[in-house]
């Protein structure tokens, strides 16, 4: 079983779109969001949790399973699949957003990018051709082109440099995939210029990608930048391919995203935010280690159908945080990746019925 | 359903005991490990793991609990059973060792104990009254009278003193009890003095408890020491009475306690070590952060049956070890706390066909 990708329907009374996608792991109804396992773990869960809640597809990083534990390990053991226990599909970014991030780090050139490791400091080089190389060693069912990203803000030239060096590596990441049974997206960069941004993706769609990544969003540019940024972009990607808009996953932008054409998503802030006690619920955040919370008998959603809701109290919760133990993390992490992967159920039922204009009013909460 | 404890049979080769508790929320089959709950979780477990891994009766700390929620809000929450979410059998110290064991936080008078909090340093008092009365309110199904433990090395002097005291205050402990649906255990002191110990056994078994602990016992003596005086305890406590050893959990502390009639144990040693990579196999321990295990492709025991050794690889351990992931902590945990309910379900098998001193042979590795 290969990749391939079927617009479903597009919602009557918005952009919103419904899709399946499929990989030689199985299949994701879209639109979806995606937990990160950076590390080829989803911080504080364990695989048959991610699947009890709901979990069609996870991210893992190229950065950093490259510098540890080694990609050669990872094949070796058969692959991330078999290694993490996971097999359902995955997704590896290609590391460009990582390098990227290392500022003071990292030396861009054209053929790739040196950079110092994070965890012990070694100089090491990542271009279109390893960055290939060591997703293809990894094995995920979608794989990304190496990219160069561009800051916010970002002067005209540098994001016109940025963005024709992707093309550049896109045409490179394609042409050193040897594996058939995997699906690279080519990433739309381009700052905050709307003519980039055409062009990128125009471009990229000429090379015939399985799929397209937007990246360089969500870099600190105000919501209403990017929403503008997808709404252009929504006219000129081909219909008939997935869209992924990388690094994104708060609920209200999700939400946005969705009615913008979306159909992929990922982002850390959910899992990273549990583990400090901020959780999701349909009437907005909570912060669990508030001292209110102590003696709350009443579950932290009620609305929600996740083991903490069904199963404990938020005075528990208080409690765990409070005492600084392992499970707390675990509870909250559950339960936001469950709100996020629920609230993506109730996106694609909404499209499926043509009110996903309905499900945004109903949902006015999240987008506050 | 109140307490009651039947002994089924002695083992034919040796002192080993097979026996059955009975309590309001269950039977425990005895001899039998009990994880370690300090704060209402077992470090890095989720209640139905434990209940998956067959653990049948959890131990919680009165002291802990105390300090932190407060007894008063896990009352209100319907007791420690549904607020941490377990509802097979639990047992509560009296909070007596913690308090020994804060060494110049504390003063003992005939009184109780006055200490300082370890968490904000606040003054606080606990004697046999005050420790009944939290333990009722924490509602376990078997709770312990509130004792003062000696420590090793201890002269005869204050050895003596401790253990009229804990006999005083085991009168007064029972005599503070107002729930009948609560067995409290009655905790042998005396220090390292075969006498004491036996005066201890006698004098307690004087006052019917319905079970008995024993206390001050792996403190930093040696284990022959230890076994000693198990030995000459068992020859003079109640024999149809459970007794329970305080602290004790290494595999082969369990081993040969069983082997001198121990029915229960308890201790934080195998999740402690777990969560620094120090794991329990058939094989004698493994650390998991050593370097050889980095491509190692083997689960961490092929003859355990645990979730870590029948999904994951050492290497993936290892790599979780070396990242610092939470999950690292988990399938250690997980796999240390399977262990030792294991080796406790092949000791019961052992006792029923009269062979327990062939399983002390057969499992000669952990006795090393």
């Amino acid at each position: 079983m290969g990749f391939s990708f079927e617009l479903i329907k597009t919602c009557a009374q918005t952009g919103a779109r419904r899709g399946r996608i499929i990989t030689p792991h199985g299949v994701i109804e879209t639109p979806v969001f995606m937990p990160v396992g950076t590390q080829a773990t989803v911080k504080a869960m364990a695989p048959f949790e991610l699947e009890e809640i709901g979990t069609q597809i996870l991210l893992a990083n190229t950065y950093h399973l490259h510098l540890r534990p080694g990609e050669e390990i990872i094949r070796d053991a058969g692959g991330l699949h078999d290694f993490m226990d996971w097999h359902r599909p995955i997704l590896t970014d290609s590391g460009g957003f990582q390098v990227f991030s290392l500022e003071g780090l990292r030396k861009i050139s054209e053929e790739g990018v040196e950079f110092r490791s994070h965890i012990d400091g070694a100089k090491r080089f990542l271009s279109p051709e390893s960055a290939t190389a060591v997703q293809e060693a990894l094995g995920a069912d979608i794989i990304m082109a190496f990219d160069e990203c561009s800051p916010y803000p970002c002067d005209r030239t540098r994001a016109e440099e940025a963005m024709h060096r992707t093309h550049r590596w896109a045409k490179r990441s394609k042409n050193a995939q040897t594996r058939d049974d995997q699906a690279m997206f080519g990433i739309v960069q381009g700052a905050f210029y709307a003519d980039l941004r055409r062009e990128s993706a125009l471009t990229l769609a000429e090379m015939d990608f399985p799929g397209y990544s937007i990246g360089g969003l969500s870099v600190g540019e105000p919501k209403p930048v990017m929403y503008e940024m997808l709404e252009l972009l929504s006219d000129v990607m081909p219909r008939e391919k997935p869209r992924y808009l990388m690094g994104v996953g708060s609920p209200d932008c999700l939400l946005e995203g969705v009615s913008r054409g979306i159909d992929m998503f990922d982002c850390v802030l959910a899992t990273r935010n549990a583990r400090n006690a901020s959780l999701l619920t349909s009437e907005g955040k909570l912060n669990m280690r508030n001292h209110c919370h102590i003696t709350d008998l009443s579950p932290v959603d009620a609305r929600c159908d996740c083991y903490l809701c069904t199963h404990f109290t938020r005075a528990y919760l208080h409690h765990l945080f409070r005492a600084k133990e392992i499970l707390a993390a675990r509870l909250a992490t559950w339960h936001n990746l469950r709100f996020l992967t629920r609230l993506m159920e109730g996106a694609r039922s909404a499209i499926d019925e043509d009110r996903y204009g309905d499900f945004l009013r109903e949902n006015a909460r999240l987008l506050e």
